[in-house]
């Protein structure tokens, strides 16, 4: 078709609108985070502010938890759309299922604030099950445009050691999630290293790259 | 008037702003919907989190029905505005009409998460209410721009297409609500239908078209 | 100074990141009206569902009106950023001023909600005290950009008149706030006049405009 | 590496999406603050609403100061941004510790809002130990972006001066978290005068540049 085939064809703002939209979602869901911390100083009105702070950390480690993951995702998901030049109709979809799990994330944060102290195992777990689906949406995302060359061409090679990062990443919060259910602190252990990892998702894939060439 | 002639007669980037906004809108509205999730997990708080799990499916699947939906909705949004290239003192207005529909729709979707078990017929029926409003706003939407001449020349035939898809969903819309009073697994799997065909509108306006030319 | 003239001298787009967030503030505060609506629905849980939808029309009457209200604020706001081209120290400033009433917007609206029925006098003029503070901050943000020559020289002349469509909104709303007290349906005339008057400025100002020239 | 080296160096725009996300954690942390206010309006529901407005001004007052903080800080970022030409793996996250302070920033305010009454000492420290760590937070962006050259050539001289005032405020927000403890009157006039000077950063910059020379 010739008709449509121009607003598809405008080159390499294509996906403008798309990272736009994302990025919105990505600052929303991050922001909101604060809002279970408000909610949690509520109940305990009568309380002293200081000894406030002092008994209820676990809300504010989950909040710390909860905005590096989200900014992690996003500094993962701006990397990767920096070789995705081009969009189709499936897309929005494969990037879809990575904003589902991004707004779902205040909810597994919310559980680790109030569970952390009662039932550890599963707060933990909940989390790493949220890893372990967003891994899967990444390296969905990233095969999918490797597949209909939504990539720039001179950025190919290097891209496919990003869709990489993210195969690894399933199969290790696979291994982590098990792991919750074992000994939570080896878990945590797991869940620290793979933050370091995709907190620099080139400087990983460049990595990656060199010790392949080897 | 010649005073205010240029602002408005920027070209392509005239929607920008107007853009910009929707997808703000789009972004927050999906994000919201976790913040009742959330809530649903405080009066709770003496349940065993698996458990909880798993006596409370309804929220978790109004979730993900809330966000296909408005998911939906913005790829049709940008579906739509990748035709319209030009703006006038109304289209705010007509699309202010769609924008009131999505924010509108984290309200039912609560019900369904909090109704689906004591009165599914009407909790379903409220969403269709929803989905129906939504089709008359999109509908009308492609209508205004296509009268006012808001799309680019060579699109406006494919345009008639897309618009036309919006028509049929009025209509489609309208029937599966009626449904819901009847027997709601036939409206639910309508609206799978529904779903499955505007989750791609470029292929479902080219069907329509290439449909209509033999 | 010359080392730093460069940033603000980029020319039509210096004012971009100022409207992004803008936008988002709009957005933002045009999507939370939502929240009092579905906070609305749980005490009354136990209730019927159709029952609950006939017998609390108010905040779904006071979603409608804040709606609008923030889009006929975002419609005046966007029109009134066609013609500043350019910023200055204070502009984030006088800009900020409109962007705090937007984000208080959902507090009276929340009151309209709630106190409509028992105290709708009361409710009716915090909503009017609202109009009033955003006109003056209208009024003050054109008049600011007009002194400050932040406007395109071919528009100054148009600008004169949509900064004084603020200009009289400013008495007229004063006006509406105090017949707040002595008769809420000539007050709620006056708003609904008020409203048509702003869904549309830039023809409201060119209609100034030709009533000058006569 | 030379693959992908294209998509970082696009030039003058590789800020673009950083600045954007951003500015949408900004504008939703700037809005989030009215929903503190309207949960303020629901326990007491069965006040008059004119005495409500009498009796509780604080929750209004902490509004107000959040609100102008946040803005002040948008006013910054955005002003240092304007000197930012370059990103590199490590700014995502320095900016990170800039917005992880901003949505932090909800909380002192909700404290603020409600123990301002009761325990006055602690409130105005806790916002007082915010203001200390965003400063440190800006401090440090900015000295990250001069050693790595994020910024542009000719903006070098006048940006160690932004950089500097900075690193006075840290020095500042230090003793009056302290003074905090001491005496609140003392403290507020100092975060007064804070505001005032970061209100303008360009011109505070600009004063400090004249200061050095002479």
């Amino acid at each position: 078709m010739k008709k449509n085939s121009k607003p598809n064809g405008v080159g390499p703002k294509e996906t403008a609108r798309l990272e736009v939209f994302s990025d919105g979602v990505f600052a929303i869901a991050i922001t909101l985070l604060v809002l279970e911390l408000i909610q949690f100083l509520h109940p305990h009105e009568g309380e002293s502010l200081l000894r406030f702070y002092l008994h209820h950390w676990e809300p504010f480690l989950a909040f710390l938890i909860g905005f590096l993951t989200i900014l992690v995702c996003w500094i993962n998901h701006h990397h990767v759309f920096l070789y995705i030049i081009k969009t189709d109709s499936y897309l929005p979809w494969v990037n879809g299922f990575v904003l589902f799990m991004i707004t779902f994330t205040p909810l597994p944060t919310a559980i680790l604030a109030e569970y952390l102290g009662t039932e550890g195992k599963f707060a933990v777990a909940a989390f790493g099950f949220n890893y372990l689906m967003i891994s899967i949406a990444s390296y969905w995302l990233c095969a999918y445009a490797m597949t209909r060359s939504l990539i720039e061409q001179d950025n190919r090679k290097f891209f496919r050691f990003v869709k990489l990062t993210y195969g690894y990443s399933i199969i290790y919060t696979l291994v982590a999630f098990l792991v919750c259910f074992v000994y939570i602190p080896a878990a945590i252990l797991m869940y620290f290293l793979l933050f370091i990892a995709f907190a620099f998702p080139k400087e990983f894939a460049e990595r990656l790259a060199r010790g392949r060439r080897r």
